[in-house]
């Protein structure tokens, strides 16, 4: 079966899709994709999600240029996330960071800040950050 | 700020986490929380998730013994989505995989197995599975 058929959106018509560096297997975002954009992104090879709150597809580098090919594409037993493997320019973060995941629990319970800055995050995206 | 209170839940009160094998990286499995399986999760130390079809807090492991000890916890930029890395016990998917991402899209767009089995799940789960 073709791997786009065989997979289930929910109730939105959207699926997650963790996104993970193809080189060290760190984890660099969770994003949702709609139909089109699961499309798009292996038609061009580089990731396309859809926004839940500008209610639109958008490429993944769009404004800031820091796109993800896409090197694999993987779902799970109940086809209901994705995951894909990507060659990621610069951050995944929109806060200028290599990882969304950059808040680490400390033992005690607290957070931390745990991340690789990669850009600023003014620079790039201007009066809009 | 506490971990557990700056986390996001969605409106039906739950947080997907994304869960990663805490010795190579490979995600393991996605699945969703509660807040009160997150605070037993982090209790514990052993990974507690919330069904949405039985509509109830499980422990992972409580009738395959196949558990994962939380190793490291963390969040991303919108609070909204765990990672956690842990010591997984055998396999984590219920199919008998040890991850849960077995299914690879390949070039054609087609689909094929690509896991590694460690259970035999009619073993394991008896007539449930």
């Amino acid at each position: 079966m073709a791997f786009t058929d065989d997979l289930k959106f929910d109730a939105a018509g959207l699926i997650p899709a963790v996104v993970q560096d193809a080189d060290n297997g760190q984890v660099l975002m969770v994003a949702w994709m709609n139909r089109e954009a699961v499309e798009k992104t292996f038609e061009t090879g580089l990731a396309h999600y859809y926004s839940r709150s500008r209610k639109k597809q958008w490429l993944k580098g769009e404004s800031s240029g820091h796109t993800q090919r896409v090197l694999e594409a993987r779902t799970d037993c109940d086809s209901d996330v994705l995951l894909i493997k990507v060659e990621q320019q610069s951050g995944a973060c929109h806060m200028g960071y290599r990882s969304c995941f950059f808040r680490l629990r400390t033992a005690e319970g607290g957070t931390v800040e745990d991340g690789q800055k990669m850009f600023d995050p003014g620079e790039v995206y201007g009066s809009k950050s």
